[in-house]
């Protein structure tokens, strides 16, 4: 039997991206859509205080709590590869985890998944040594879940360590008739319109190869694409809730 | 009844606090002679590798590991006051104790207690807001016994808050009679010789007012000072071992 | 005879205030309406690139480029005191105007005067020792305009050394009847309403005490208030020209 | 004619890399030995206070002080690739000129020659993007002579723009027959014994193909090492000098 749509369908964002001075997204509007927030921890994004409240924020509106982890790069916001050693990369990825979990209980949650950011995000689908150390670093923190992209190394991997694996797919991002990105840059590579986002969304649904969808956070109608894109589910007949 | 001489007095040091390239102490070499270990966080010093093995070191040791808490101030090793408001403070705090906890934990230890690092270890025997900010992340985190200076705000503001308090001696800096530090920088003000630290440590042991003594891991003989140290408190009759 | 007021006035505002990712100002609408141009150097805001495009745009309007010089805290964005050792803060500095100056040279213009930013602003109205390490960078540099507070501690030590020194006051923030600025945070400290600010433009332009206004780039409303002041000032007579 | 000896050969080795509390390397010692210090400039290593004591310490002893660039990543110590987007590259190589030149000029001399530091040493060798940066730099900044590997990508393009190009060769590391360098960690790679890399440094001023010297000022015998070349090229009638 080939796979059907699921029953239930996660609604993952980045949040608490701030840093200090420096305000990015609309955080208090956007977590009541979502079902699982991709919390910054601190090394290409979010300042201490910013994370904090995020959680609670999070916890407030019963959204689960993810780790979204970054290469140490403020400046570029995670978005430049960096060829940081395995050994370097796994302790950097346990300081974050414990970081925002130990944030995330003092706010009543705790953290329930690992998404990696950014450069590291596109690193781990294909290199082996960033990918084991991602996972290393998830294992010896005691295993949760990991949120990546379908087919990458870093599913496959965590997957083999006997980690829970959570393929994504991006309702606001156009895709190629092969099923990767448009890449960004190029002519509608980005949603702009939330019901466009919303069809995709309930296309990749049907589809059946993913168990949550990103939208992001840092656009500028990223509510009004979130709110359109939950809604959508809804009609469709998908129960909208965390893989956790 | 006056306080007689404790029974058993642990003995802490910095440790941990190398950053990338930058080495910092012997910490392979102290850790055996400690009962406490005071672990960078981060924020002053600390890279999360260095911070890993430092843990795992610890562990290997039987050594309890404290988070040792700072301002974010790499270039001025976290000996500067900085003036941060006491949210951000609280928060800078939890973060730093939840990174270091799950590094703690990987390593298959855990944080036992919290100890402020410079510029805030002696602003918080007097500045009321960061006291309590320092205090209250503690508590956020769950609890955590306090080390300190005798007499601080820190300490009491955290009895108060009914958490486990630990005043603590320098064996290897002169006191003036009053009882207060010679300030660093004045002649004296450091015990380079580890027989008169010793010999120091025993008279504080003796005079009972604190449940900890202090040997600096940056010092040149840090590591036979600590040895001195311990000795000699085993030959006075006085059980080394952590408090917690 | 009493200080008339001035045949010209400069108009300064914090740019280049941007991070990476993060955003802040309209530099770009704000540039046209100011004579001077206080560009962040980097260690409180100000990537380099960012500098780079703030002093192109600078050099092709014809406004002056000043270095707001400030601590090394990005997360704090300089808002907070930092007792950075005098000797550290002149290298700072020097290291800032230095950077600063490359760039803006490397753009076809070059630093024309330098201003503290943020709490070191007000640190060195009273702060010796961090005021003449500032006065120290300036004269190790070659020597700078040096603008600030009217009465301040900085500008008596630059006036001292021989520096021209700029006192400033603020279009849109409150002022008390003893001349000191109503405390942010208290009701009604920013004049949100450009008519209101370009009022008290006019006002402060007829005491004669200032030679620069200040408006703050990094509220809402920056560029309406830049514009309204500058118009207000030129019907009131006042030439608004740099001191340059 | 086949090249023959140099007349003259400069010696370099990098200086400046100690961080606040964190020292590395023996500059004092070192310096008296070189005719060209690279001076860290702030992003792999080096605080504003300790550039300015080792620029007043290179033209105290009449060294050519050269800016060492690198990656913006203390904790990497710049030994680690950062996939930095030209623009943003030659940005922050802008700043880091200017920052060093200011610093040194206040100490009486000047910037003469750019040298890339670490992982960004390696990458501009064959990276065309980040190469054709560094040089867009340099040319912003009105030109200096750029030190590199002989062959590489850098020096190809900094001699097309028209700057004076200064290979170099490693006194104190191992070359392979093709002429390449035994890769770090493998054994034999560095030559530790001095008398060894006096013996190296006379066959490549022999060899004629380098301008410059290279010895490692933060190898546990870089003292003595800058020494035994110093002494042997003299004696193999090769004055050390200066290329500036």
């Amino acid at each position: 039997m080939p796979p059907g749509p699921p029953s239930t369908l996660d609604l993952n964002a980045d949040v608490g991206e701030s840093f200090g001075r420096w305000r990015l997204g609309d955080d208090e509007a956007l977590l009541p859509h979502l079902t699982s927030a991709n919390v910054a921890c601190g090394f290409h994004a979010g300042d201490p205080l910013t994370l904090r409240r995020t959680c609670e924020g999070a916890v407030h509106h019963g959204v689960a709590i993810g780790a979204q982890v970054g290469y140490r790069d403020l400046v570029g916001f995670g978005r430049r590869f960096v060829d940081v050693p395995p050994d370097e990369l796994a302790a950097d990825v346990l300081y974050q985890l414990g970081a925002l979990d130990g944030i995330a209980r003092a706010a009543g949650g705790g953290v329930g998944y690992l998404k990696p950011h950014g450069a590291l995000y596109h690193a781990v689908t294909a290199h082996e040594g960033q990918a084991r150390a991602v996972v290393e670093a998830v294992m010896a923190y005691g295993g949760l879940p990991v949120l990546g992209l379908p087919g990458s190394l870093l599913l496959t991997i965590a997957a083999e360590a006997g980690l829970p694996t959570v393929p994504e797919g991006f309702a606001d991002r156009a895709y190629l008739p092969d099923g990767s990105l448009v890449p960004r840059g190029e002519p509608g590579a980005v949603l702009d319109d939330p019901s466009a986002a919303a069809e995709q969304a309930v296309r990749l649904a049907g589809a059946g190869q993913v168990r949550s969808l990103c939208v992001h956070g840092d656009s500028p109608g990223a509510v009004e694409t979130a709110a359109a894109v939950r809604a959508a589910l809804s009609d469709a007949g998908v129960q909208v809730a965390s893989f956790a």
